[in-house]
C-alpha cells in the first residue's frame, strides 16, 4: 500500500538500486505557487553525504517534475515527480541474496513475496523517503498559505539529551546549524562526537526527535478512525527505523494525575486557549489551536560494520555477517525532514477534509 | 471518519446518551461462526461497572446482531450490531452545555462542528468504544482460526511497574483475575491501591498497557504505508486517552546500540526465527513470525471531581468546574479489551490484504 | 463492499428476511436539519404495496433514528437509521433452499460465499435500497440547500414510450400522480395496463427510467476516475435490475456527427452557459451547470408465477420452478427514488470533495 | 482523483504536452512476469498515427518500467511505466487559452480549478488513456494467468453495424486485422469509408464498441457498492467520450418480459450453467461464470475542422472558432484497447478483492 491520505494523497515508488525513485501527489489545490526549489530545498535537508555524520553515498537527488505543474501553479492534476537514483553500486550486495540482514526488512519482505530486490535493501531502503519528502515539500507549501510551519529537531541521540526549550518556530530553526540538527549546541557537539565514536567502532545508534507543527487551526482531526493523533502515528510509524510515537506529554501521561495532566481552558484576545499543552494541540482527536507536538524514537540503523549472525535463507545454515556498503551510523538528522513531511502530509489531507482547505483551488 | 479498515472494515456509531450505539462489520468472510455469547464475553470484559475501580454506570452491554449471521454463522454481507444505552443521566450534564471540561473533546468538537451533544461526551465518550469491542470480538473468532491470539494486560499504573514476564498467551490470561488486569498480583494490589486512593481524593490516574498478538504469520503488513506497525500506531493512537504507542523495544530502542537492536536469525525446527524480539514482531512494517509487541501509554481519565478552571465559550469567562457524574478513576482495566480488539481488527484487515485469510469465505 | 462514498459516506446492512435493515450516514456535516419526516416521505415513495403494480409485501418501512441527530439537527458524528422488517415470511422459500432462481442472485451468492440465507434473496433482495433511499433523503437535504433537486420519472415501459419533454423541476413532480411514476398521463395508463396484464399473466416487465439533477454548479467531478459521469454510473449500475446506464444522448450519440453532438458555448446574464445538453450536464467527468441528465435501463423482475427450469444445486438435477411469494410484476415505479438516492449520494460526496459544500457543518 | 482500485491501484499522471505521461500501479502480486514487450504491444494497438483513420500525431509512445520489475518478474511493490511525449506541438492552442472548445472539457476544468493547461486538452485529453493502457497490460498479464482474456471490438460506428457474432476468444481477434477493429469485413470497409468521409468534411462520428471477458470465474464482485457491473460501468464510463454503458442485454432489456430476460440455469460436465446469457455474465453484481460482456456508446470526436460557435470566457463574447490541430475523426479504433484496459484492471482487482487470485505473491 503505497499511496498515503484521502484527499491529498500521495503514491511512492521505487527500489534503492532501480533506475528512479519517485512520488505521484494527486489531489494537491489548483493554483499554488511550486518551484523545483521548494522542493529541491527540503532534498537537500534529506540527503545523503551532507556530514561526515551521515552515510557517504553521493546523491544529488535532483528533482524532476513531469506533470502537474505549468507556468509554476499548480493545475489540480497529479503532480509526478521523479529523482534518479545516481551512485548505485550493487556489488556489496551479492552475498546478501539469500543471507538477511538482521534488524532490516530483507527476511519479511522475501518471506510476504517470495523474493525480493536484495540490492540495497529495495524497497525497504531509507531511499524510498526521499520520494515523501519531495511530496512533504509540496505539502509544506500548502500549509504555508494558512502560516502552517512543520519544524523538527532532535531532542536525544543514545541517551545524550537536549536541554532546549523552543517557544517559537524560529528557535526550532536553530536545528539547521548542527549537523544532527540539535538545537542545544553542547548537546550537539556531545552527540556529534559520540556518532563518530559509534561509526569508528563499525556499530550504530539510535535517539529521539521532536517534530512541532505550528499555527494549526482549531478544528484538524476526524474522529473516531481519521484522529488527528491517529493519523500523525501511523505517518511517523511508517517511517523505517521509527519504534513508537508519543503526542504531547507521551509516556509522562502515565504517570501524571488527571489534575496535572488536564489543561486548563483560558481565554485570551477573545479566542479560547489552554493554559498549558500537555495534550500536545490534541483533544479527542481534534487540533486545540496550540502546537501539535509529536516526539517518534528512532532505533539505530541495522546496518552495522561489527560482525553479526544471520542465517542462509536457502540453506538454513547460520552465517557471519559483516555489512560493508555506505551506511548511517545514526539516522536522527535525515530522519528530521522525512518526519517533518509525514506531519505535512497528514495536515493538509486533514486540513482539506476538515473543509479549512479548499480542494479544487487554492 | 467513523470507518476502520480496507477489506475487513467496521463502521461505528452512537453517542453516549443518545438511544443506542452500534457498529457494522463488512468484508467477514462466510462462514465463519459467531454466536451472541462470542461478542458479550468481550462486550462483559468493557462493561462499566464490573468492579470497584470502574465507573458506576450500569449498562448491561447486550449486543443484538441485526444482520449478517444466520443460522450462527456469517453470510459475508454486513454484519449490524446494536447494544442499547440503558442507564443514561443526562442531567448533571446540563450546565456543561457551554463550559469544555478540560482534557476533554468538548471544546474541540465544539470548534469543528459549530455545536455538540454536550451529554456526557456525546460521540466522544469512552462508550463509543463498545462498539469496537464487539466488532474486535468477531475479528478474534476469525483470527482464531489461523490460531492468532491477542491478549493485553495492564503493565503500570501510575508508576507502580508490574514484573511479570509472559512466555506463552496462558501467562497473560493471568490478567483476568486481577481487577486492574495486571498480572503480577503484588503489584496488582498496589495499582488497586493507587486507584481507590485516587477515586477518593477526586482524581484519576493513567499507565501503560501491553497487547500481544501470538501466532501472527510471517508476511503480515503492507509497505510502505500500510506497514503493520503503522495500522497498530493508527488503531491504538485512535482510542481515546491513549497518547503514545510503542513497538517492541520502543523507546528504549533509542538508547541502544545497533549491535543490541538487532535481533539474531536463527533457525529452528527448519523455519527463521530471531533469537530475540526486541523488533517486537515486525519488520520493515512487515510481520517476522515472533509475537507481535505493543504497548500504549494512557493518560488519566480527564473526569476529576477536584475543582478545574474552564471557560464559558458564549461569554469568555473562567468558570471554576467540578465535575460530579459517575466516570472512571482510572481507565486502565476497560481499555485492555478495547486496545486488544483494535490489534485484532488491524491484524484481520492485514491478513485479508495479504492473502492468509480469504476474504470471501473461510 | 458495503459502502458508499470517499467524505459523504453510506455504509447499508440487511436482509430481506432478517430483523431489520439499515444504513449508517458517516460524513453529513453538522447543522443540517433533519426530521424523520424528511426520510419518512422518500421511504413512502419506495414503499411496497403502495399501488396495484407493487407487490403486497405490507411494510410500514418506518425509518428510526438513532444516533447521529441530536435536537433535529445533525452533530457530524455517524447518523444510524433503522428500518424493521415487519412483514416477513419465510416460508415460501423452504424449497429455494438449493435451487437458484433464473435471474436472480441465488446462485452467484451462493458460488462466491458458499452459502446464503436463502428466504427472500437475503441481502440481493430490492428490500436492501430502502436503506439507500433513507440515506438519499438526507444527502437530498443537504443538496437542497444548494437549491439542487434531483427528481426521476419513468420514460419507458415494455416498449409503451413517455412523450412528456420537461423544462423544470416543477415538471417532473407530476411524475408523483402516477401509479407508474410516469409524467405523461395517456402513456402512463397504457404502462399501467400493460403492467397489470403482465401480473395476471404471472410475468414481468421492464423499462426506463430518467434522473435529472437540476442546479448542480459548475466544477462537481474528480478527474479522472472520480468523474460525475463514472460515479453516476457506478452509483446506478449498483441498484439491482439495472443493466445500462446513458448520460446525455448516451446510445444516441454514437449515431450523432461531432457537429450534431457538440453543444455550443454562448453567454447569458454574465455566465457561461451551453446552448443545448446533449452532453447531460458533464463535460470531461465535470458537471457544466446544466441539468445532469442520466437513464436507466431496467429489467424485468425476475421474479416471475410462470413456470422457468433451474437446477438443483446440490444434486445437479433440472428442475420446474414457479415463484409464489409476493413480488414486483415491474420495478419500474418503486426504483425511481432509489435512482433518486444514489443520484442524491454521489452529487452530496463530489460536492464536498470539491469544496463546494463545507465538509464541517453547513 | 487519479487512483483506481482497491488492491490493484492505479494511479496515472501526465498532460498532453508536458514532458511525459505515466502510471504506477500498486498491489500487484510478486513473481509476475512482465517484459517491456508486454507493455509496447498494449500500446501500439492505442498509439496514434497506426492508420489513415487515427490522428497523425506521431508518438512511439515508448514505456520505460522505472521500480517494481526486477530481472523481468514483478518485486510486490509498486511499478512505476513512463511514456514520454515526443511530437509535442503547442502552437496552434495559443489562441485556445481563453476559449473553450465545444464538447471538450476546456470549459469545466477552467471553472474547477480556476485555470487549466490548455495547450492540447492538458490532463483531459486522450493523451492520458496511453498510461491506462499501459497498466491495463500488466493487469491482463496476471489475469492470463487465470485463462482470463479481454478482447474487444467496434460493433457499430455511425449507424453502420456489425453482424459479427463470436462464439470464442479467438474469434474476436479478427477485429485486429481492421483498421477501425470491425470483425465484420464487410461492415469495417463501410466504416472505414465513412470515417474517411468524415474527415474530409472536417467533421467527425460515434459509434459502439463491444468488450468481453472470457473465463472468468463465478465469484467475482462485491455487492452492494462494488458489484461487478457497477465497477465496470465506472471504469468504461471514466473514458473519455463514453456516454453510456451497458451490460448484457442492456436497454434491449428493457424491452423483454421476465420469461424472456431470465437465463435458464443448467448443468454442464458437473458446472452450473446459464443456458443463455442475456444478463451478460453477471447476476447481483456476481460473475456467473459466462462471459462478462459490456457496450459503450462512444461520442464523435469533439475536435471537428467545421467552424463552430464557443466564448471568450474573460470577454464573454461570442467568437466563431475552427480546430485545426491533428485529431482523429472517429476514435472508436483506438478506444477499443482502452476499454479492454479498463475491463481487465477491474477484473484483477476485483478477483484480488473476492480472493480468486493471491494478492502478496502469484
Amino acid at each position: 500500500m503505497n499511496t498515503w491520505g484521502r484527499l491529498f494523497r500521495v503514491t511512492t515508488w521505487g527500489e534503492s538500486h532501480g533506475p528512479a525513485t519517485g512520488a505521484v501527489i494527486d489531489g494537491c489545490p489548483a493554483g499554488l505557487r511550486i518551484t523545483p526549489e521548494d522542493i529541491q530545498k527540503e532534498l537537500d535537508r534529506r540527503r545523503p553525504g551532507q556530514s561526515s555524520v551521515t552515510t557517504q553515498r553521493s546523491e544529488s537527488d535532483t528533482a524532476q517534475i513531469l506533470s502537474g505543474i505549468f507556468e509554476d501553479k499548480t493545475l489540480g492534476t497529479p503532480i509526478s515527480i521523479i529523482i534518479q537514483n545516481e551512485d548505485v553500486d550493487s556489488r556489496t550486495y551479492d552475498e546478501l541474496r539469500y543471507v538477511p540482514r538482521p534488524g532490516h526488512a530483507d527476511y519479511t519482505f522475501q518471506a510476504k513475496y517470495g523474493w525480493r530486490d536484495h540490492r540495497g535493501g529495495g524497497r525497504a531502503s531509507a531511499r524510498e523517503t526521499a520520494a515523501r519528502v519531495a511530496a512533504g515539500a509540496i505539502a509544506k507549501q500548502l500549509l504555508a498559505l494558512r502560516d502552517i510551519r512543520v519544524l523538527g529537531h532532535v531532542v536525544e541521540i543514545h541517551g545524550i539529551q537536549s536541554k532546549f526549550v523552543f517557544e517559537s518556530p524560529e528557535d526550532l530553526m536553530l536545528a539547521e546549524r548542527s549537523i544532527v540538527r540539535c538545537c542545544d549546541a553542547a548537546a550537539s557537539d556531545e552527540m556529534v562526537a559520540c556518532v563518530e565514536r559509534m561509526k569508528k567502532a563499525g556499530d550504530s545508534v539510535g535517539g529521539i526527535a521532536e517534530i512541532v507543527a505550528f499555527n494549526v487551526p482549531t478544528g484538524v482531526g476526524e474522529p473516531v478512525f481519521g484522529k488527528l493523533d491517529a493519523e500523525l502515528a501511523k505517518a511517523l510509524m511508517s517511517v523505517g527505523a521509527v519504534k513508537a510515537v508519543e503526542i504531547g506529554a507521551g509516556f509522562r501521561s502515565a504517570r501524571l494525575k488527571g489534575t496535572e495532566m488536564n489543561d486548563p481552558f483560558t481565554a485570551k484576545g477573545g479566542q479560547v486557549e489552554t493554559k498549558t499543552n500537555k495534550a500536545g494541540g490534541i483533544l479527542g482527536g481534534i487540533s486545540t489551536g496550540a502546537p501539535v507536538v509529536c516526539r517518534i524514537a528512532v532505533k539505530p540503523t541495522p546496518s552495522v560494520g561489527m560482525q553479526q549472525t544471520s542465517i542462509n535463507v536457502e540453506t538454513l545454515q547460520e552465517v557471519d555477517l559483516s555489512i560493508s556498503g555506505r551506511h548511517d551510523p545514526c539516522i536522527l538528522p535525515r530522519i528530521v525532514p522525512v518526519a517533518e513531511a509525514m506531519v505535512a502530509l497528514v495536515l493538509a489531507d486533514l486540513m482539506i477534509q476538515g473543509g479549512l482547505i479548499n480542494p479544487a483551488r487554492v
